[in-house]
């Protein structure tokens, strides 16, 4: 068996979102070159969000416009309104990601609205979208919420079924405050992967209480094979308390790789730029393969 | 499905003897002491080694002689050959454990003998063993070498296979370096249990690269009922170049629990025991349970 696994990188939306400083935008251009450079092909690369919510995604137009053009990069802008998705739509950008969270109280701190208005709006976004970019769907806190706890699969569900009228490219399920176990892993998503079989299902997993790479395995072991990660494990959300970065980028490449899978990264690469990342942002970041290195020539040839 | 997950800590032992510090046996006793009061019911809590190579271990003696008497608790201490089982013995607890490392260079450094040398040796302390203590079985390096690369599955079989006429009670298979990925569980560990089904496999993950927690999963997906953790993920192993920590015992209780197993731990009395750990040794820990805490009720009520 070798089945190929696709990582898309967050390190330059969802982990600088979460900073205390502001990444200055050549510095995220340098990161995004280096995520192409490492083999990343699909990445997300700016969040047209209100800048007064979110700082440092206020550069969102100039990184978007400076971006190096690549014949094989598609570029992913997260939007979260209609305003967001007309900015994202005028920036140039290859796909935007929309996003629903699935827990009420979340959706009201992450967007200001209901989930129903949520999904309202979604469906305004894909009728305007329809021919033009590629459009993925988000469920935030599909597996947990941090301030209404569990959050019901039902609930999910319903979202999930609502949604697909409006034809998204892709779905991408979103354990947003990183509470999954593998065991929810393989019954929300493997239900998921069975039941709409006509739709790329995507995983992104934050390795809050380390959890992650189990979670992306599980997700492995139902046929899932889309992963977001991030460089070092750097990042989280603003709006959800205590959590921390996706799953590192190095750590996932090197568990799927040992494992059998291919994957679209190398290893070393990736871990070059953790340790890039770690110096333009003067801070250690979890992840491990960055410090203990491959195995045991894995390093160098990863593809 | 609710299934009883044991787990066993390894803090006052594997940890300890890779820190560069020297643990005061008073705070030892404490650790031990406070392991008991979460729930852990077996326990490694030294190795009968040189305490020239290993000056951590140089209070064996000590430690054992002063642990709490508790009708439940086993103790464990480990040993590398006759002469430590001659002490691991005398010192009166309740358990051995013997470690035979799969590779030759890591044997000589480990044990100072080959492999070979090193069977035998454990057939003798089989022999002196029997009708008296529990006798555990490591093999160490049993998904790959630090000074070796690839240790090939044919070898821990052909180990294993020799020293089941020595009755051992248990097997623990030990990710040492921590370098196997999930599937490497699934084959190797799975193979054993089914091939061997009258004795119990225990897993010793590490992770070093991150993938101890997934490791842990694919072993409960084996049916692997038992595992070593370490509050905190602290630790390592003097002779195995970047080790780092067991999986730590509150991600290890997080994730099984979450997941529907039951296991012996207090998920919130572990944490405190990470935490009292930190301040013991000055350093900051890598567990991440320890952070960002249990969900959504889980702390406080893990039983």
């Amino acid at each position: 068996m070798t089945e190929n696994i696709e990582i898309l990188e967050m390190s330059a939306r969802d982990s600088i979102q979460n900073l205390n400083v502001i990444v200055p935008t050549d510095a995220k251009l340098s990161l995004i070159d280096r995520a192409i450079d490492a083999g990343i092909r699909r990445m997300e690369v700016a969040s047209f969000v209100n800048p007064r919510r979110v700082p440092q995604m206020a550069d969102a137009e100039e990184v978007t416009a400076r971006l190096r053009p690549h014949e094989e990069a598609s570029y992913i802008g997260l939007v979260l309104n209609e305003r967001g998705y007309e900015r994202a739509r005028l920036s140039g950008v290859n796909e935007v990601n929309y996003v629903i969270v699935a827990s009420e109280a979340f959706s009201q701190r992450n967007q200001g609205m209901s989930v129903a208005a949520s999904v309202e709006n979604f469906s305004r976004i894909a009728d305007a979208n329809r021919g033009h970019l590629k459009l993925g769907l988000t469920i935030g806190a599909a597996f947990g919420c941090p301030f209404e706890g569990e959050v019901a699969f039902t609930n999910v569900l319903a979202i999930i079924e609502t949604c697909m009228e409006f034809a998204p490219d892709e779905l991408v399920l979103a354990d947003t405050i990183g509470v999954a176990s593998p065991r929810d892993i393989e019954q929300r998503a493997g239900y998921v992967v069975k039941s709409f079989p006509g739709i790329d299902v995507r995983l992104h997993l934050h390795n809050t209480r380390n959890t992650g790479i189990a979670n992306a395995w599980a997700g492995m072991d139902v046929g899932i094979t889309k992963f977001d990660a991030c460089f070092g494990g750097v990042g989280g959300c603003p709006f959800a308390p205590r959590a921390t970065g996706n799953i590192a980028t190095e750590d996932l490449v090197y568990m799927a790789e040992r494992a059998g899978f291919r994957t679209n990264v190398d290893l070393q690469l990736a871990i070059n730029t953790a340790h890039w990342l770690e110096q333009q942002l003067d801070q250690t970041l979890p992840g491990m393969v960055m410090k203990a290195g491959g195995f045991p020539d894995m390093t160098g040839s990863a593809n």
